[in-house]
């Protein structure tokens, strides 16, 4: 696979020192080369299988929510997780699991009441790395950090504050009324368009990398809110498992697409003004659309 | 029904003259009266019944691609749709449905190349009926108007143009390459993030209004673009009728909040402000977020 990929940078890369046509953004991913891709770490990869066997790989963001990922990490390492049940579906908005009893007991070592991690102060190393993509639309920029959907706003007091955004496929942690802010035994991930009004009002704490059909195309839930009405309609979770806690041979490999690149920045160019089938080009893109690209690594 | 919702209003009615709390978007929509709400016409109602029995109910917007529409007409009554089925399920992006052998006649009267109807000239008129909701992402302003989510920009030459916006459950008509700009034998609606790089590309010509899960849950294809690989995966659809074909006890009856009303407003401010598990409102809502109101009328 690196073999191919480098072969087939080299005409690529002639073409972007004299385009004749703008490359495509599928174009674009094809001409990276390693330097533009990170690997996904198997401390951070959650890997979820359903009772049907469905597999739903989740990147955890320990950057941006330290304390809860912790806890969703033991909750892993300790089986917590294995045998709850998808609860809730609700159509154009989330997929929701948990223990459905809401009796299970915690496993030791659990934090259980995690401080807000719904924002971050975004100082100058953050603001230097940070690609904008949008201007004005919830927040006063919007774009990508170190691989993530991101917005910052100044605040009133003047500090520069950022948060993790809803995109579609982001995975949250399901909370109480404030000042509750949940312990990540009760988890979400975002199956519409971008319902950014959650933002700073949830921690954030990773996304679906791989697999989210398995949740999207679940039958939607008829009770309120898109709860199933019923135990046999809710969808078991046989097991949720760490790939740092697998055998090296078995974790799956996953690469991030740098979002501190030139390929990244060319990248969302294009997804901005596409070309082809396309007569008119948008001019934009909104940063729930970038489509940050994420694939399979090759073994080494 | 009509007697509860005036009963209802009375309180809101006060409270909107005083208020001690916010109303959320329910206690407007609640408060709202017959004036607030438009019917949707037999002749502007589609309803897609798949191989399964279950209803997809489309609401055409004849006002914004008349020729298109006029089409889809003419295959309803026809009964041309009948028979057809479901050949792509792209997780995050669409459900479109056609004729998959490509090889079905079209029946006589349909306007085989009709002109492109993907934008409009947004004149004194409709910029005094426009409810703007969001600035300077994709268009310049994007809104409602005449109960659709529209965004209108200045083109090069200083006219102002509009173009319906592809939010999630719009429905729009496939098309080659341009010049071709579909018949309306080819549709698809929007089941993941509003992917606006399609605004202004493609004609939109309605939006599900009801039984949009029955799209939205399908199993994903694994073909290329999310098509169905094999004729054993593709859905079904048995027929599609227009409304105003039934007789009229059976025409389903729906409404939809007047996006020209002074409750409309208020539903905007308040789905940008949201208020009681919410901590930190957003003070802002996409086009595509507003969840614009339409609701099962009672039979007269």
């Amino acid at each position: 696979m690196k073999q191919l990929a480098l072969i087939a940078a080299a005409p690529l890369l002639l073409a972007m020192q004299a385009p004749e046509t703008p490359q495509s953004p599928a174009e674009i991913v094809a001409a990276t080369t390693e330097e533009d891709w990170r690997p996904i770490l198997p401390e951070n990869l959650l890997i979820m299988t359903l009772g049907d066997g469905g597999e739903v790989l989740i990147e955890l963001a320990p950057g941006f929510a330290p304390i809860h990922v912790a806890n969703i990490r033991r909750l892993a390492r300790e089986g917590w997780y294995d045998g709850i049940s998808i609860n809730r579906v609700q159509d154009n908005y989330v997929v929701q699991w948990g223990d459905a009893s809401g009796n299970k007991p915690l496993p030791e070592g659990i934090e259980r009441d995690p401080p807000e991690e719904y924002d971050f102060a975004m100082g100058d190393t953050y603001l230097a790395e940070f690609v904008n993509v949008q201007d004005g639309h919830y927040e006063q920029y919007s774009g990508y950090l170190s691989g993530w959907p991101v917005g910052h706003s100044p605040r009133e007091d003047g500090v520069r504050s950022g948060t993790l955004v809803h995109c579609y496929g982001m995975v949250g942690v399901g909370r109480g009324d404030n000042p509750d802010t949940g312990t990540g035994a009760e988890l979400y991930t975002v199956i519409g368009h971008a319902p950014r009004h959650l933002d700073r009002n949830i921690a954030l704490v990773g996304r679906v990398i791989e697999g989210i059909e398995h949740l999207s195309s679940l039958p939607r839930g008829t009770g309120p809110l898109g709860f199933y009405e019923g135990p046999g309609e809710r969808v078991p979770i046989a097991s949720v498992r760490l790939a740092s806690e697998l055998e090296e041979a078995a974790q799956p490999r996953f690469e991030v697409m740098r979002t501190d690149s030139a390929a990244f920045r060319a990248y969302v160019d294009a997804r901005a003004n596409r070309t082809g089938w396309f007569i008119r080009p948008a001019g934009a893109v909104d940063v729930c659309n970038v489509n940050l690209p994420i694939r399979r690594a090759a073994a080494d």
